[in-house]
């Protein structure tokens, strides 16, 4: 199969971020020529006059099925909403409202030009099977927690670990990992079944969250004597197959220890100021000591979108408010942070992240034809401070449309909302929560 | 001319925040029913199934024409983005261009669901013109500045303000006003023109910027003795019909002078946020001082969008990451500061801000039914926190349609989209300013 994606404006992410005029050829499930393409017979063209054309963009942390709780509890401080609206309702998940959960997931990545998920959440089986049936890129993990979870207690996590590593294991779009929650949440022991998993599955990712708030910065170091970092670090947990979540409380030494380490960040800047965490990335000393820093959404609930272009303008502006200087965080960073460093923070860079010949065909292409995208003078700068989600008509992954002029391939987009809707009905009456001031169906 | 907007789920904005699912009629230029409308033959029917029917949102503070500048200087402190790409570019201003930019801004607003818009630029006629020909709502200033502007020597000023202002008088779309521009670009002598101006045309609304940065607060006060708020005060500038722009580096006891003026403030976080001015509004003790404060873009040079849902979503994310407290700014305060709360800074409550029978037809329908707004539980919470700009699909100004299902119905979006690029190209050659790291066409 090849597909010729033509006249576009090809933003490649390649070393160079090379900006060409031109097309890009697929051929099976990656690309095969930038810019200038050989002549030859082809499968399938798309017109890309009046698009930019971008690697998939990658969320380098979410809970996909977490959508069905989008705007349930908003404007809560971070342990009321857990303690009245999150976990009363994930008390009742099953596996199907989890796969209906991640299903709109999928559909809103897809339309918003997001080819590459990085996630962790129960019933992971019911996640990988549905973006495998998507042909949405998914790193999933097998949680671990101190207590049960709505899927599986504390002491068959290990062997259900060891069967979804090996259910998954090599398949072409979804990549098993190992998500211990975090270090609040899991005991010495627990990491060092995880550390030993990781060893065994012959060095997968770990996926957790690290030093998200102040408390739980605090409460691990009370607990253990060490901060989180450390004590991912003395577990061997912190290392070049390692993704942390938030780092929005970690300190000018952590920052060095993360930069020996090779670990990577997810950056969730929207869920970090919705929960109200206080916390600031320390990015361009993080930069500094060349860590790799992604962008994520964090789930729906705390969002409450999954939108990566959302996503890069509060990174960009939040890191220039913060700091005082509007060099902070400049455009093209923070297009890297959405594509290529992702991909770098996955140990994937080899594969994903950039336009370039032999990487996996993940392409977006956005329309730009639109009054909020003219006058049209540096695609970059549009990126990350202009464009939205929406702006997305076609997308990619591994050679295959997903989206194709604005039309759902994979998914029957009628069908996925509608059962999400209805799923998040039943959770929400079945746990008794009523959302917001204004409960209201249309 | 009666309009019917037939099964939405109307957002009222109303003193009870009443959501009411049902129908609005539209008789001439205002609201003839909510809810429960009357039988009876009607000129058109807008189908408003799947859809929020809310007042259009208000742009309380914004320079229309900086469309032409969207992207031209990111990531630049804030003297050399004025010094390198700003200034250079507007010296070549005409009203031409000016018209061009505008005509842009509107487009885009109508499609964001703006429907009103406070602005402040040079050549305010040609703003005037194309929000009038476009069929917009605006308050338009007629600038005061101690130099030169692209159109105007400083000792014409007072007799342009005059003129404008007869011109516009009485109009039913454009309301004129008074700019002094800022107090560290206004002398005593200007702004006391300003006051006896305002005396003069019976109490018409004054719109300046006001303690924006910091160094701008130290240099009014080493230059005049007053911080800016004062230095308004002390020339009759602050009362009922004062709108302040920025407001991010205000004392408490500021905050108490403006609850006691009646003044309101153009909240502007996204601009505020790009250019790192470091501020942050005091948004809570303003609300409790009972300040009006409504949701400004500024420029789209700064921003660099005009979408106010994405100003509403940081201005509510802003505050809780500020505050560490996620109950700041809830949802609901928030869409009241795009709507109701702008009208009141305006003085225009009593015909703008809420739909409600005897008030101006300024109605804006969103189209909920798509991935990133499923499940809807909260309306008000998705209005803030998830729909974009592109959910929009029908908007109406005084009863007319600007946008209709999609289609704009006033302006011919490919020709404004054409003439403001090559505007903006003719702009940027004439000034010799090259924009950000890659300058592409497409």
């Amino acid at each position: 199969m090849r597909t010729l994606i033509r006249d576009g404006l090809l933003l490649t992410q390649n070393a160079q971020r090379d900006i060409v005029r031109g097309s890009l050829l697929i051929e099976g499930d990656r690309i095969a020529a930038v810019g200038e393409v050989p002549e030859g017979p082809v499968d399938r063209v798309i017109d890309a006059r009046g698009h930019l054309v971008i690697p998939g963009l990658i969320n380098l942390h979410t809970h996909l099925p977490m959508t069905l709780l989008r705007g349930v509890g908003d404007d809560l401080p971070l342990e009321e909403w857990l303690r009245t609206r999150i976990w009363p309702v994930e008390a009742h998940l099953t596996a199907a409202e989890v796969k209906a959960g991640a299903r709109l997931a999928l559909l809103e990545m897809i339309a918003g030009g997001t080819t590459c998920f990085n996630d962790m959440y129960f019933f992971a089986d019911a996640v990988a099977e549905a973006a495998a049936e998507a042909g949405v890129r998914g790193f999933v993990a097998s949680v671990f927690l101190d207590f049960p979870t709505p899927e599986l207690t504390p002491d068959r996590m290990e062997s259900e670990a060891r069967r979804f590593h090996a259910r998954w294991a090599g398949h072409p779009l979804i990549t098993p990992t190992l998500g211990p929650h975090a270090t609040y949440t899991c005991s010495d022991k627990t990491l060092q079944t995880v550390a030993r998993l990781q060893q065994e599955f012959g060095g997968c990712l770990v996926h957790t969250h690290c030093s998200e708030t102040r408390t739980e910065v605090y409460d691990v170091e009370a607990k253990t004597g060490h901060r989180p970092v450390a004590q991912l670090a003395r577990h061997g947990l912190l290392g070049e197959r390692t993704v942390l979540a938030h780092c929005g409380w970690i300190t000018k030494e952590e920052v060095r220890a993360l930069g020996a380490s090779g670990a990577g960040i997810a950056h969730c800047p929207v869920s970090n100021f919705k929960l109200a965490t206080g916390g600031w990335l320390p990015l361009p000393e993080l930069w500094e000591a060349k860590v790799a820093v992604g962008t994520g959404t964090d789930g729906a609930a705390s969002n409450n979108t999954l939108s990566l272009f959302e996503t890069m303008k509060f990174m960009a502006l939040g890191q220039k408010q913060h700091r005082w200087d509007a060099r902070v965080a400049p455009a093209q960073r923070v297009f890297d942070a959405a594509t290529r460093e992702g991909a770098r923070a996955l140990g994937a860079l080899d594969r994903l992240g950039s336009l370039e010949v032999g990487k996996q065909a993940d392409v977006v292409l956005i329309d730009v034809r639109k009054p909020h995208l003219t006058p049209l003078t540096d695609p970059v700068s549009h990126l990350v401070y202009a464009v939205g989600a929406q702006d997305v008509r076609t997308v990619l992954v591994a050679g295959k449309p997903l989206l194709l002029e604005g039309r759902f391939e994979t998914l029957d987009a009628a069908k996925v909302m509608a059962e999400a809707q209805a799923a998040a009905e039943a959770l929400l009456q079945k746990a008794g929560v009523r959302p917001g001031a204004a409960q209201q169906g249309i």
